[in-house]
């Protein structure tokens, strides 16, 4: 099943919007099954909506299209539309009586404006919309071609998508029906060239699957995809080939998908019945910030101080100050008494501490910009490392924040 | 001047990258002024490339094209354009010789591969690309037009733009350039309905320049546009327009375009020698991390505590267990003390405090979820409100992070 995409809106010409929609819609329509073989974005003009909207018919004979803001653009979007597959606009009077008893509801009467909402093509079916009052589209003209009209509101488009539009492409495929699925092996702590040497022997025995390695601040991820199988066989073989990465990728592997690695640093807590707390310089919250992300991280954190200044150091974390004065604020003794002062701070078992550069001052050459000490501690026993992060200041704070929350995910899972 | 974008690339199409690239040749191009009539995104395949680069070019005569990873699919954009505009590739000498000296630079020898990638069509000019291989070029067909091309990889692209092709197309368009321009006057603390009682009357008196109102979490942006003026017009109208927009808003601007509530407060404790000390709850870090995120934070910001349990609260920011007890840790009696044990802790005549229930449990009848007490402390002078926040656990820590940082610039703008 080929289509294509069409974004409708002047924002996103001129930037001022990036298209995230394009990209939900691409990822949701590929694991249904559709290949998105084109996509276009055109400015809130009828003649460039038309223009578009027919040449993605014919040379697909199926497009969806989003966008188009408040009742005024909708209803050109539609006009367009209904205008180009020969069909007159008509009230539908069930979604007529949805939009007056939405706005009985809000208390207030409802403007004339919207009641030119409640107008579809003629025969179009209407994908109800319940958190907004332009309805989606579902338009086929006499030839079989299928135009489905979308509202551009992220939220509202998502729930269309999901509740009325991917189970209807779904159900037209039939049992012919071909996917392209993903899975993500997230790693960190381990750089894409020897991440590579680990897992480059499987590539060509997954084979049709592909592998791609995706590098940020948070780590390498590993993605396989599936391109075009049969859905069952697609998941099977995606399973298997996720455990082989994972294994090969050993404890550098820290989740799947979306995976966060402070959420799994906090299942590791609260399984081990373990209470954390936090010591921080560089990172200046982010490391407990991080963490306090994650619902019920109460269960397992007690707190953290940001330890910005020296005096805080000594006076919150009792790092003593010959230990600041013989080896300065960034140094393993450093790093190691704030982990110290922290676990007495806070009463707490297991502690990080982090203490660096992030530039762009206060480099020097001996520690430049980047250098980093980290430390994870549980009941006595610490693990300390230097790392010396590339990047900006945003990127070195983000990347200590990710290395100090998987030291301790290390720590713990050999405790 | 009219132009059309082509982004070429299947993972775009996939969804498994954001076109971020669009976006920004969107703002760049208007500002410049060009006007992006239609962006197209195809696959990695030269017939779909071939159909994308020709349609736009019968459309407009120019079309900025990038994409195509790797030397090998930066080829195959390459030769489809060459061929298309009916240029045969020849071997540019100036090219290799760079290509060469940038491999010995790295210690290793040039795959043979890489020699295809200083063929240019013949008669291109050849737009450097000293952060990668690939470079850009701008093909010129018998009729006079247009293809840019260049790399995907988002830093070589900016570059490329910023150095080569912009000023091209300022050149191109002589004295009689018309451009789209945007300033942004941030706001927050108020709403939308609200702000668009004090600006609304504007409205009208700025045309032809256009007022566009964007909520974020952050507060509302109000965004003026200049639609297709003379540059020094442009910016004229756009400065005066700020003013007024400035004015209407009131206490409620902190800034314009990028800037950060956290910079603003920043400079302000700077100017007034303050130094700051924070305590959060349910932000967990993140009002620390806004601070400490901007260089030179040091100059002012001593510390935070992270105050997530409430023996945290007790033991070392001194909140008396009776408040705790008889008001609840989501109180005015329980962030005032907060606000005041965090000045004693850091000794700092300024501090932020934040408690409330971020969700997605905790919350009561009486307090539910989004309840977030705020205050702001200089010296013995204390601002102490309450809010609820609308929103996922996410936004409302982001909110009541940007909230209490808010809170501080107005009481040092009163002091």
């Amino acid at each position: 099943m080929r289509l294509e995409l069409l974004t409708i809106g002047t924002e996103l010409l001129l930037g001022h919007t990036v298209d995230t929609n394009a990209a939900e819609l691409g990822r949701a329509l590929a694991a249904a099954g559709a290949e998105i073989t084109r996509r276009t974005t055109v400015p809130d003009r009828p003649d460039a909506i038309r223009a578009a909207v027919a040449e993605a018919l014919d040379r697909t004979g199926f497009v969806i299209a989003t966008g188009g803001l408040g009742p005024t653009r909708d209803d050109m979007t539609k006009t367009v539309v209904a205008e180009l597959v020969g069909k007159r606009l008509v009230l539908d009077e069930g979604l007529l009586a949805a939009l007056e008893a939405r706005f009985k509801q809000l208390g207030r009467p409802m403007p004339a404006l919207n009641r030119t909402q409640a107008e579809v093509p003629e025969g179009a079916t209407v994908l109800p919309n319940p958190r907004g009052t332009a309805p989606g589209l579902w338009v086929e003209d006499a030839r079989g071609r299928v135009a489905v009209l979308l509202p551009g509101v992220p939220r509202e488009m998502r729930g269309l998508l999901v509740e009325e539009v991917l189970p209807r492409l779904v159900a037209r495929q039939g049992t012919d029906r071909r996917v392209v699925l993903s899975r993500t092996v997230r790693t960190t702590g381990i750089a894409e060239s020897a991440l590579a040497e680990r897992v480059g022997p499987i590539e060509p025995e997954i084979l049709p699957l592909t592998l791609a390695y995706l590098p940020s601040v948070d780590g390498v991820d590993l993605r396989v995809t599936a391109w075009g199988l049969e859905l069952r066989d697609a998941e099977a073989r995606l399973a298997a080939v996720v455990e082989r990465l994972r294994a090969a990728a050993g404890e550098h592997a820290y989740g799947q998908d979306g995976a966060d690695v402070a959420a799994v640093v906090l299942d590791a807590l609260r399984t081990g019945r373990h209470r954390l707390g936090v010591a921080e310089s560089c990172t200046g919250g982010m490391v407990a910030a991080r963490v306090t992300n994650i619902p019920g991280a109460s269960d397992s954190f007690i707190g953290g101080v940001v330890a910005y200044a020296d005096v805080v150091k000594t006076a919150a974390l009792k790092v003593p100050i010959e230990t600041l004065e013989a080896h300065g604020a960034v140094s393993e003794e450093t790093v190691r008494a704030m982990a110290e002062g922290a676990q007495r701070l806070f009463s707490a078992d297991c502690t990080i501490a982090v203490t660096g550069i992030a530039g762009p001052g206060g480099g020097t050459p001996d520690k430049p910009v980047g250098t980093v000490w980290l430390a994870a501690r549980v009941h006595t026993a610490t693990h300390a490392v230097k790392r010396v992060f590339p990047g900006d200041r945003d990127e070195i704070r983000r990347r200590a924040a990710q290395a100090a929350l998987d030291l301790l995910r290390r720590l713990l899972a050999e405790s």
